[in-house]
């Protein structure tokens, strides 16, 4: 991607979504129906009635896209303004894939408690909040203390990825001739997504995950680890593996890297067992390109990328999620959502190759078959 | 106006605004380019270069319309989800009339700090904030905590409303044959609105202004004046005049109304100079219906409305207030900027008459004149 190009293209550009009006205000009637007085009735209506606000304003189809800045894509902690124009790109997604209303919100503070704050204070103007590129562990404590707002909330980073990697998963099982529950699935990066992936895999039925942060291997050996950390290891590491990604990964069948750029070499594919998957979601540069993990004896290997095959991306998931959290009242998406989601995504490909393991994101069955798993 | 036709297409309509897309997604380049791995470059461009946001991402056009819903129209405190539609409003006008793409933001609180720490904290995403229905005096000093953002602040029921209600009243003392400078001009409500008309007609040389709150008439006298309220005598009441309403009308050239229904009898508009100006802006319902202020004697009657003629609403102002301050960077909102909006606005209508002292909301040069006037 030729850097200049991107610049220029996104200076020109400006901003890449809009706001529209749904009514047109022609005559001096429209405004008085639409604005004052008309306007002076619907509030007071829904002062009375604050649960029809979901009827009858913009809190109907809209969806906040919360974003501190702290863990953006694979560039780390870039801060509000190096986050939003990813933010401003889901909203563009949110818009073409799912006619949702998002709008991006990058804060100017990276403090749990803040976050959650003002999360709080500008829930009721929105049907959902969609948190994203916040760091673990701060992910977390900032996830469970909105889990109550009355309007789904879910950290992307997390859930969506977990969602469309095991969807991934689900098919290259299948192209790999083996069984999703007796897959061995290393997992580098122990952050948002490393953890939310390992917790879905889990629940799907997969027993022997092993997981990495830049220390090594997430083991009882460990004496580094945080509360979340050892946490972990109740569903984790079963045969109390130690090391680096050596130890991970000999003879494993699956790789799923939601680390950094470059973290797999073409020697690490080598030791996994035959017929190896490779999901190497970094973003924007994968832990290893899909041609080199090719020629170390990968058979499926997935990105997060737009421009390679098996396009591993949370675009497949969070669209749907919201349409069906919306369309439905759903306040939480729940651990069995996550699972119907995943599956439904998979479903899409009934024969699944190597070069295909998931639905292309511009795909316009995936939105409504994610959504209808949200209940 | 028939309120369950009004409440029934409200929530026939939902929302009446929506995002949308300014870039089209239709090939796997296009979502490589606006989306991953594009946006990485973006992302990591901007974290270094934080000022070209206003370039080259949603910050350029957008404005944030936060309220909290503790004074909203003449409603009084009716809280976010009764805020809601009075916002969603103002973004619908903020699009037509100025193409710009705002977003109401009602918040869950409304505890001063709390408000000035949230619309920090989410500034990054917006090029202005438009501050709207917040009681006073707390917008005062939440309006005062935000002047340093970076972003133009505006709290339009202060300021939108005293550009408009000079403009207007330009030209009703044209209309009457009165000099601006030797008016008397009686203001009901001593509230953001009150506040801020006291402050810029005063600045356009105004020299006779006798501001009413609940209590009565703000003078020396009084005992029970908020510092807020003391700091008003400095520029009001010149003449130390006691009492209510009919001690304040007795011989007054005009009454601006930013108070509440029905304040404004046909006995007190019968107590003001000849040719008298009645502006009754309380929303939806004005202090006096304009026929009833005719009858009473009044020259010229001016409502908020759109269903009366004279419309003096901040839909004349904001809109172009934030197109000039977006497209020329401007970040505080002087008080010269407000007096050349105001005679601009004014100049509009060169020959007014009773009927006609402002400008219509749906005149195409209002925004632009109201732009160019912001520096």
């Amino acid at each position: 991607m030729d850097h200049k190009k991107v610049i220029s293209g996104y200076k020109k550009q400006g901003a890449r979504i809009e706001t529209a009006a749904r009514v047109k205000l022609r005559t001096k009637a429209d405004i008085a129906f639409w604005y004052t007085p008309g306007v002076g009735v619907a509030s007071s209506y829904l002062a009375e009635h604050p649960k029809e606000a979901r009827q009858m304003s913009v809190k109907k189809n809209s969806v906040a896209i919360v974003s501190d800045g702290s863990a953006v894509l694979g560039l780390g902690n870039i801060g509000p303004y190096g986050a939003l124009p990813v933010m401003e790109g889901k909203a563009l997604l949110f818009k073409q894939m799912a006619n949702i209303d998002a709008w991006p919100i990058v804060l100017d503070t990276q403090d749990a408690d803040e976050i959650v704050r003002v999360v709080k204070a500008l829930a009721p103007s929105f049907g959902g909040i969609n948190l994203e590129d916040i760091s673990a562990p701060k992910c977390f404590a900032v996830e469970a203390a909105l889990s109550e707002l009355g309007i789904p909330v879910m950290h992307d980073d997390q859930h969506g990825t977990a969602i469309v990697v095991l969807a991934g998963l689900i098919n290259a099982a299948k192209v790999a001739k083996k069984t999703l529950s007796k897959l061995t699935v290393v997992i580098s990066g122990a952050g948002a997504a490393g953890t939310a992936v390992a917790k879905l895999l889990s629940a799907a039925g997969v027993k022997d995950i092993v997981l990495l942060d830049r220390a090594g291997i997430i083991s009882p050996a460990r004496q580094d680890l945080t509360p979340t950390k050892q946490g972990l290891l109740a569903f984790t590491n079963p045969r109390k593996l130690s090391g680096g990604l050596d130890e991970a990964l000999r003879g494993a069948d699956a790789f799923v890297g939601v680390s950094g750029k470059g973290v797999l070499r073409a020697e690490h594919v080598a030791l996994m067992a035959e017929n190896a998957i490779v999901f190497a979601l970094a973003n924007p540069e994968p832990e290893i390109f899909p041609e080199e993990a090719k020629k170390a004896g990968a058979l499926v290997v997935a990105t997060g990328r737009s421009d390679f095959p098996n396009q591993i991306n949370n675009a497949l998931v969070f669209p749907g999620v919201f349409r069906g959290a919306l369309d439905r009242g759903v306040t939480a998406i729940t651990e069995s959502s996550k699972l119907r989601a995943a599956k439904a995504l998979a479903a899409l490909v009934p024969k699944p190759t190597a070069a295909k393991i998931v639905p292309d994101v511009l795909d316009k069955r995936v939105v409504p078959a994610v959504a209808k798993a949200i209940r």
